[in-house]
């Protein structure tokens, strides 16, 4: 495969950074001197820098250039200590389920904390509601829709993954109540209780829930906390346990924000259809690629053995309740399995949104909401970096909605949450994204809302708690 | 027990029709004579011929009087042929899904064919809910709701059952996406597959499908077309199986129509009780009694043995997506599954309709609405009386939204779906509502829409169709 000319500079200065030739927090040169440097476009250099803050190597500060991390440095790979458990019925302790609870609202501070800003975009979609609601009021009333979901949605979602790449027929996506829902009919339509499932370390504690409530045993497969799920071990894991599925968020996953290379879907790719094993694709983060949309599993499927899943709740409005599913050689069983868990979805709803999207304010909509999530990651950031230990490692993700922090062994986050909670501060705490008690010393930062004042002065609250932790 | 006067009259009166004392057709004295002859109150008559009409003994025309029925007489007992099966996992043909598909839109004609009739409620509805997702527009968009649901909403379910003398408080309800849903979490809480569940025969199709996809055992009890689930047969088999739990729809029960005896809920309740069966009760129906709102099971329901389920799909509008459940013991674990299969409900809708009920709406809607389905039925049952052969037998249900055909034995009406469907009409046929492939010479019919002139047509080309079958 050739490289392109931003790939080649990106291990160059990776290799710089490796080498010390800047310490952390020096300025790297300029985009100008480092174009004439390499004799590159500097369009090339600008793209490769923004690799290099994905994988966290380097920081951007507004109107003043790149600079290395200072915590980043290093913090490419997993715990060593992580490997993959024997598979077993997945469960967890019972504080698990209150955190998640809890853990839905994502955030460090409850949402009636925050004064809310007008978004007209929001306010827009609404009015499409309100006038999908009205124009067939009695007829919605009165009859369910389709189980698979308003034919003119599909038709948009279909158009709209065409744009990028993705080609499905309309028939090939059922509407769903969200993500999860199209994660939990995913693992009902390939699975039986009992049977063995694959998934990432750390993983969405969604995901955990699921395999849970549906009886299967897990194996945890150790994941970069930048490049994703380690192929290595995964194929070793497929050799030696009768795996029936495996369960991925190839970009920007949750907890850590880590974004498969395309290399490594290809392979995933090629592996699941060796050994057999259904694929499901957590696509949720996707759109919120703050330079790039990357590539999904999906696009990439040839036989139906790719299970991909996906909604509007992290990208548009989690108010809508609304995802989709493309099920491969599932589709058929999941559409049914949708009739079955709760008939159809809203109409009005599912209209309001088509509409919304066919005359392109959904496309706009993204375009500010990816500009205003990379301020917010760089104002976390800059806080945590601010107010907290210097001992504290963490992602810097290239989209999504959250980044990973490691605090040093003794500290317990779960501890540091139950603390926490008494100043009605909610923390995600690293236990949630496994089911073997690993990440006892992380947690899960959110980014997807402003760093208010009270914001910040939860985070201070958290860094007297943490000395204490000493 | 003390009998009610009103009881006493039902037993003379129905005596007398079994009697022959009128014949098929003829109308029997007024209330006034009545009361006169049996000396009680006219209002002890009037609850007694409500009673029989929904015996199906008698039919009502509006400002006449009451008239033997000509169809129902001696149609009050189930096919005797039936008996329960052995337990075994459910399933049932192929064609079942894409008839149940297609039925999940209820109707002999599909809503394309409706002229819609403005309905000023519904309106309102939709500005209550249009309300509600502009005042927190984009905390909405931003933050996932509780996953019991909007507490305001449980409030307002709280209050409404408090006026009708059950008790429940708002943590003991959990918003869910309508009364399948519902069904699914509850039998998803309390079994694990290979259970054996107990259901009434006939019985709502989408449990059937649940109870599939939960890979469950399943026992039918044959249930009577006027009185539901037959408690001597349910009794037998508690004794000879290990029943874990029991569906039942004790009120205007879909496909027939039944409504159990208040003395048999309480002996459904201690049977269970005794014999340690948890009861799921499909409450859907029980705000659509055209004469009087019959109890539900939850309202007696001490140990927390009943799961209560419900919905405004049938008494307000499907588009809502919005039902309820109260698990009783099993509460805990069902908010927590419908937390794993979908996080939660939209909020703008949830506070939309909470505010809709808050100010009175849906009581007044539902007055209405009763009106409207009394009327609906008698249209329909007159028009099936004159288009359709007189070997046919119906029940006559006080309530709900569906009664139920028996037509002679020869008749098939799986062929006659068949059928039907070249001429766009899409009929229910009675194999739907059972794993035992009973019921292949019944039908549900819907009362749930109007009988335009395009359902009248229909009606006669069924009939054509019919007339070959001899």
């Amino acid at each position: 495969m050739n490289e392109f000319i931003y790939q080649k500079l990106v291990k160059a200065l990776s290799q710089q950074i490796e080498d010390a030739v800047w310490q952390p927090g020096d300025k790297i040169p300029s985009i100008r001197a480092l174009a004439s440097q390499f004799d590159v476009a500097k369009v090339s250099v600008q793209h490769a820098l923004h690799r290099l803050e994905a994988a966290g190597l380097v920081q951007a500060k507004p109107r003043s250039g790149y600079y290395v991390t200072a915590k980043a440095v290093g913090y490419k790979q997993q715990p060593t200590s992580l490997i993959p458990n024997k598979p077993q019925i997945a469960k967890v302790p019972d504080v698990f389920h209150s955190i998640m609870a809890r853990g839905a609202a994502f955030d460090i501070l409850p949402a009636a904390r925050d004064k809310s800003e007008h978004n007209q975009h929001i306010a827009l979609l609404n009015r499409h509601i309100g006038r999908a609601s009205r124009i067939h009021a009695d007829r919605h009333a009165s009859y369910y829709g389709d189980p698979a979901g308003d034919s003119e949605l599909r038709q948009q979602l279909r158009q709209h993954y065409q744009q990028h790449g993705v080609y499905l027929a309309q028939e090939e996506i059922c509407i769903t109540s969200g993500c999860q829902h199209s994660l939990f009919l995913a693992l009902m339509s390939c699975c039986e209780p009992g049977d063995t499932v694959a998934i990432e370390s750390p993983a969405f504690y969604g995901v955990l829930q699921i395999l849970i409530s549906l009886k299967l045993k897990v194996v945890e497969i150790p994941a970069s906390v930048t490049q994703g799920i380690e192929l290595d071990e995964l194929e070793t894991a497929f050799k030696k346990w009768p795996i029936k599925a495996c369960v991925v968020s190839p970009n920007f996953a949750t907890p850590t924000g880590a974004c498969m290379p395309l290399q490594n879907k290809h392979r995933l790719l090629a592996l699941a259809e060796k050994h057999q094993v259904v694929l499901i694709e957590d696509d949720i983060y996707t759109e919120l690629g703050f330079h790039l949309r990357p590539e999904c599993l999906k696009q990439f499927d040839k036989s139906g053995n790719v299970i991909h899943c996906s909604s509007l709740s992290k990208s548009l409005s989690r108010d809508l309740r609304t995802g989709w599913i493309s099920g491969g050689k599932f589709h058929d069983k999941i559409v049914h399995l949708k009739l079955v868990n709760q008939l159809a979805n809203s109409l009005s709803l599912q209209q309001g949104v088509a509409s919304f999207i066919g005359e392109g304010h959904f496309k706009r909509y993204l375009l500010q909401q990816r500009r205003r999530l990379l301020k917010q990651r760089d104002n976390w950031v800059t806080a945590i970096n601010h107010y907290w230990p210097d001992e504290i490692r963490y992602t810097l993700p290239d989209g999504g909605l959250s980044f990973w922090v490691e605090f040093p062994k003794q500290v317990d986050t779960l501890t540091l949450y139950q603390n926490m909670l008494k100043h009605d501060i909610v923390l995600t705490p690293g236990m949630l994204f496994s089911t073997q008690s690993h990440y006892s010393n992380c947690l899960r930062l959110s980014f997807a809302h402003p760093l208010t004042s009270a914001r910040e002065k939860a985070l201070q609250k958290i860094a007297r708690q943490l000395s204490r932790c000493k």
